[in-house]
């Protein structure tokens, strides 16, 4: 029985979707709450009034709860990123636009959703599958607006999958949830995010 | 007793001088064998064929230990980034060598030095207060050199601080204990220290 439910190629029926979605939206509430390592199977069970076996039929492990959970998070927040590379802005105000928000997401996080933050902080040290997605896509996003800024003839012409990972890679400081809790940081990140976006750009010009 | 010699005016005898060092010196082989957190005081007394209040009359408490061995570690780490600081090549040059060295200095450590390696990814989640001067001190190298840049013409003119802590900053996935071991990092990270280099001389360089 459970073996039907884990199988990838089994059809997925509108109630078992529904019933997916329900844990999901209950695990997500504890664990902004109760923090995700103390929220067990067996709370999200209850809340849900089923058995906890019940739950283990569509998500085989707490481990995968945490996973879905995280991608979640992860998910709205580079959906805010892509909306932001999209934007009908200049390719110099887009990576501006960009460095404030992943600064802003971080901050956010850590103060408003203490208990995701820390969820987050564990995903990046024991390397979550949904991490590396989540990265790749962000670099994704800034290879998007270089590109408009070379067509554009405003940044100089350069690979953009390397020139992207760069840029991201200068972000971490003000964006990675470990970092930003530690003295090397600057305090004043929204100012080193403002000030980092600005050497990026100086970086990325065309020098003609 | 004790009291006088936390006295930081106290004055300190050349046998007061040496006892300190050996206490170091001892505690440090410990430290890279035993590791920090399972290395104690009476570990480091028992090794100096001393007692364990002797070591507290140096040391007025096994943190104080542990900051000494830091500093020692990060200052042999701050001697290395000068002596390249001060090369006498051209400023692009000695960017270009400071982002190798401390590339090299974070992976070495990992590699051939786990148990200091451990320690200092400690030192910064728990803001040791050797953690900040060496931060500065890599700062003011950079600044260095910048300056020397900007002599020759070749670095556009700009706030050497300023620029200074962006240049430092980008080197933090390479360079940070806790971020090497972690997905987000490139794998390669000697190619990702090269590469962010030629970035960084990117927006140093005079476009004039």
């Amino acid at each position: 029985m459970i073996d039907t439910f884990l199988r990838p190629d089994a059809p997925v029926s509108p109630k078992a979707e529904a019933t997916r979605s329900a844990i999901i939206e209950t695990a997500e509430q504890l664990f902004r709450t109760l923090g995700y390592q103390k929220t067990t199977v067996a709370d999200i069970a209850r809340a849900l009034h089923m058995s906890p076996a019940n739950v283990y039929r569509f998500f085989p492990s707490k481990t995968a709860i945490n996973e879905a959970i995280a991608a979640r998070l992860l998910s709205g927040f580079g959906a805010m990123i892509w909306s932001m590379a999209r934007r009908p802005d200049s390719a110099e105000a887009r990576i501006r636009g960009l460095f404030k928000l992943l600064q802003q997401q971080t901050i956010a996080l850590f103060f408003n959703e203490k208990k995701m933050h820390d969820m987050v902080e564990v995903a990046l040290r024991e390397n979550w599958d949904v991490i590396e997605p989540h990265v790749r896509s962000v670099d994704t996003a800034f290879r998007h607006v270089i590109m408009d800024g070379q067509t554009e003839g405003v940044f100089a012409r350069c690979d953009p999958d390397q020139a992207a990972r760069l840029v991201h890679a200068t972000t971490v400081l003000f964006t990675h949830p470990t970092l930003i809790q530690q003295k090397c940081s600057e305090e004043d990140l929204p100012a080193l995010a403002d000030a980092m976006a600005e050497f990026v750009l100086q970086a990325l010009r065309n020098k003609n």
